[in-house]
């Protein structure tokens, strides 16, 4: 079944102790298009400006990724610079450039329509709304959002958590939606606000499924651990990755039962520790089939004790 | 199979976002003979003060835990006081008082010297060394260590892991005893010091276990969860409870396999789970084999997909 995103796709320059990157291909809805199309169909719905290129557009294209729905405008594309020079675990910010995403009206192509998935990525609550509303049948919809949002646009945010099946985000983001520090109470409320189902991503240390019905180990349904990596090259997009890999299995199955999930926290956690590899988007854009289910399998021995 | 554990014995006074508690019982030794005591025998070395009672030797003895290796000598008991008001997942020390410690003599009682297991608690290095050496031919000694000793004491503490088989420590501590902050390479360069496996604690993230030999998953055996708690009474004494768990499972296998590490794991993960339940050692105190197998079935579904 085929998923249609909404979300940046951007230039990031980057830096971390592994080197720096200038202008690479970057932006929430590329990571996690990117991740998805080795699980199924994905359309993406963005704005990029004259500066983006043909060898950027060959990057979606190459995936099967459908780039119908990237409107070129006038000016320069989405632009984020930062580094992660002293914690792998947090960027430090430099530079967020919004440019043609500051005017983005997102529309839906017409061969979009009949997609029965919807990724929100990380964009503006206005922006995620909309889509949402010209998309009113889909069968799942996802999202994910950041402090930025959570601080100055709550309510905006609030509405679209009111039309999301699942909610993905970090430790630092439930917290502070919820205005709890207890994980277990942070999710419960999180989830009151409308998604039937949390991811809250742990960086490092993987991430943990809730769901609102049916819930074990006080509420938390799975704990799907991040790989050690030997060398963490550059974090960016990991998390956009981990989206893609969960929701684009998700999106392949033919029945999403809880199993179906639990599976999916994996396949998330195998795309976010690939996305760590390389610079930018460099090992999303040539992974194997057989690669992932390989990495698949490293992690259920690294989690399962018989 | 018996464990020897050296290791404080001591009074806490505790302050969490739950309460206060003054001077209720703790110590690293107290913790960790506690939640080993579900699994094997358990004998400990320790010093107390005149100040230490009837009511706290009845909590080891009603635990069958030998206490025949626990000396009184004239003066206080160790004393710490702490609290974790502003994280739950890092103490700030307000008081340590070594007292009655500061001139221990570690003596192996003659009944303990057939012990095939020891632990070495988190004390002082040189009285690590010095029960180690005492005991040369125990079958696995484990041992734990904190930033304190390996910072100020690191001749001293280095002398001690090359008498080790397992190292239990938390995920700063790695980082600082190696020098370096990717925890894969911080874990080989510990390993490299002598232990032949290493434990590193992840607090509410869980733990990871690591092998020197037959790596897989960049060297990462096995990830284990900590389970998602509702309400974190008292962290104190959470990582030697899960010292407790690891060492006691594995002491009581008729074979130390890596499928007997692995479970040893989870058994770790379980009791340290317990110990966040209640104020100091009261959880640890008084728990049923059924509760406990109870736990680990729930830790195997939050991580096991299939």
């Amino acid at each position: 079944m085929a998923i249609t995103v909404v979300g940046s796709v951007a230039y990031d320059t980057i830096e971390t102790p592994a080197g720096r990157r200038e202008r690479c291909l970057g932006g929430a809805a590329t990571y996690f298009s990117l991740a998805a199309s080795y699980f199924t169909d994905v359309r993406v719905i963005a704005v990029v400006g004259e500066d983006f290129g043909k060898r950027q557009e060959a990057v979606f294209r190459t995936r099967n990724i459908d780039t119908r729905g990237i409107e070129r405008a006038a000016g320069k594309s989405f632009f984020w610079e930062g580094s992660y020079l002293d914690n792998l675990n947090e960027a430090k910010t430099h530079i967020t450039d919004l440019n043609v995403f500051a005017a983005f009206e997102p529309k839906i192509p017409e061969p979009y329509r009949d997609s029965e998935f919807l990724f929100l990525a990380n964009i503006d609550p206005l922006l995620q709304r909309r889509v949402r509303e010209q998309m009113p049948d889909v069968r799942l919809v996802a999202g994910d959002t950041m402090n930025y949002w959570i601080k100055d646009h709550r309510p905006a945010l609030l509405e679209v958590l009111k039309g999301l099946d699942v909610l993905l985000i970090n430790d630092t983001e439930v917290r502070m939606l919820a205005g709890n520090s207890n994980l277990v109470q942070a999710a419960r409320a999180v989830m009151a606000m409308g998604p039937g189902s949390l991811v809250v991503k742990h960086g490092e240390y993987g991430a943990t499924l809730f769901h609102k019905s049916a819930p074990k180990g006080n509420g938390a349904e799975l704990r799907a651990p991040a790989l050690p990596l030997e060398e963490v090259v550059d974090p960016t997009g990991a998390g956009d990755s981990f989206a893609g890999g969960f929701f684009g299995y998700l999106a392949a199955q033919p029945e999403i039962t809880p199993a179906a999930y639990r599976r999916a926290m994996f396949y998330g956690s195998v795309m976010g520790s690939f996305a760590c590899e390389r610079f930018g988007t460099e090992r999303l854009q040539q992974l194997s089939r057989k690669e992932i289910d390989e990495r698949f399998n490293l992690f259920r021995e690294l989690t399962h004790i018989d």
